[in-house]
């Protein structure tokens, strides 16, 4: 397998998917959709989405016309999370992935619509997946059931005892020195809640069992955990250039994390206990998906 | 029908269901949950939870447990927008319902977190409604499709082609003048969007038809209308001390209204207009709630 052309493939076939749900640039507030239209296609590496594909594969999913409301909905929140934690009162950002921040290409009130207008499409968006539901199918409740459960982890987890919970720890432990048991709690929250997420609804829409949900969910977390500590790391080791973002943002804005905490190779080592934990876990499952294997060990050591 | 006193009687049977569904102040990330609580919890008139639950009635519905999550989404939803509304870079508003705002009581980055969690908490708590369906029953299809239904509605007039649409139009529209027909676009979404959804939830879950749930949504479109000219008449003929928030704001921000492309004796025509048309429509439903019925009447002529 050659994973480069793989993951090329498969960012062209999401991003596909993900302009079938975004908004028309038409009509008095066109505006607002050209700022999250602006947002969602600024590129990135699609990781959630495709985390949720390659689970929903993993465990024999079928069903695409189901998956893909729930792909575009995670790209969706994602996006408005970054395109509120760049807002002055939040991070102060002015660029990410190179280019201009929402906030500075559309002002800071279209900023703010823009989030909340991704955070309610992503919920119509999947709350449209049970159009798509064969009611003649005597499995039709077991559907729909699969589809309500989804809809409740990606609430759950892109809130407050999520990602939001994450956000919050993060800006109220700025400019403070916090403990390695609140850093996991932040990361595991504010970078695993969506990973989590787009894992558990591929598993649960491909009609995994609970317990293997479970296994899905802790394994999520990890990789959530592992790629956030390489994150602090590359803010440390990496460039502007490569990145695509300023590096030393955490020094600058007085952020405690795992290279303020620990040295650079303690960081590196928890990385890989992380890592191997969550390898054992998915080695335990009885399927296999070469792809999303690669994929976990690229974003685990990825340069940028 | 004391009308005061059985609108006191569903307010505080409102805020004990509210109370329910609302975060508990603990853990890591306690300071968002208060503010979410603090905003939540300010009072107001609960509107929107008290149209949807009338609008259950009048067709007959029974099964609250399923009513109830989706009366509590409503108003943090409404909630959530007040807040983001009051932002410095949105409305810059320091007061609401004579207390402090959101923001200025927990700072900027805290009251966009704690918008962003009503919004996703509204979505969380209607995606549990679900679990409320007993299973054993042969209706067990139709309730859930009714909760997808009207959890796709809450969605859909939440966001850009609802309450966010009208909000853009709104913040675009500042210091320019608009047309009428511009100026009720904004208001049908704006503030028409929440009590649609409120309505035509309450009727689909009650189970009415397609024909009446548009009926309702034409219905509370108007009387969205209506209350919103209404708002603009007391911004200027009210005091600050009744409306518990400053008057002449609008002037004060440039914004088109009613009062401003029309006089007030014309304005009042308007809403005198709109209400004849919702009245007519409710008129020819073969239903009868008389506490309903007042209360619509109510929020059109209200004093504050």
């Amino acid at each position: 397998m050659n994973f480069k052309l793989e993951q090329e493939k498969r960012v062209s076939e999401i991003e596909e998917i993900l302009r079938r749900y975004m908004p028309k640039e038409e009509g008095y507030y066109k505006t607002v959709t050209e700022a999250m239209n602006y947002s969602m296609m600024a590129g990135g590496k699609r990781i959630r989405p495709m985390l949720m594909l390659e689970t929903f594969r993993l465990f024999g999913g079928r069903d695409n016309d189901i998956l893909h409301p729930f792909m575009a909905a995670i790209e969706m929140i994602h996006t408005y999370s970054l395109v509120h934690d760049d807002l002055p009162a939040m991070d102060n950002d002015e660029f990410r992935r190179g280019r201009k921040t929402t906030h500075i290409a559309f002002g800071e009130a279209m900023a703010i619509l823009a989030g909340d207008g991704l955070l309610t499409l992503a919920f119509e968006t999947v709350a449209r997946a049970y159009e798509h539901v064969n009611k003649s199918l005597d499995d039709s409740l077991t559907v729909y059931e699969r589809i309500m459960k989804s809809y409740k982890i990606l609430a759950m987890k892109a809130g407050i005892n999520g990602m939001i919970g994450g956000q919050v720890i993060d800006i109220e432990s700025e400019g403070k020195s916090i403990n390695k048991d609140m850093l996991d709690t932040m990361y595991k929250l504010k970078t695993g809640g969506l990973i989590e997420a787009s894992m558990m609804i591929g598993a649960i829409l491909a009609g995994a069992t609970a317990k293997e949900v479970d296994a899905i969910e802790n394994i999520a977390g990890d990789i959530g955990l592992a790629f956030q500590i390489r994150d602090d790391i590359l803010d440390v080791i990496s460039s502007d250039k490569i990145l695509g973002k300023p590096i030393h943002s955490d020094e600058k804005n007085f952020k405690s994390t795992y290279v303020t905490i620990m040295d650079i190779e303690q960081a590196k080592y928890e990385v890989e206990k992380v890592t191997d934990r969550a390898r054992k876990a998915y080695e335990s499952l009885p399927y296999e998906n070469e792809y999303l294997e690669a994929l976990i060990i690229e974003l685990i050591n990825r340069k940028k």
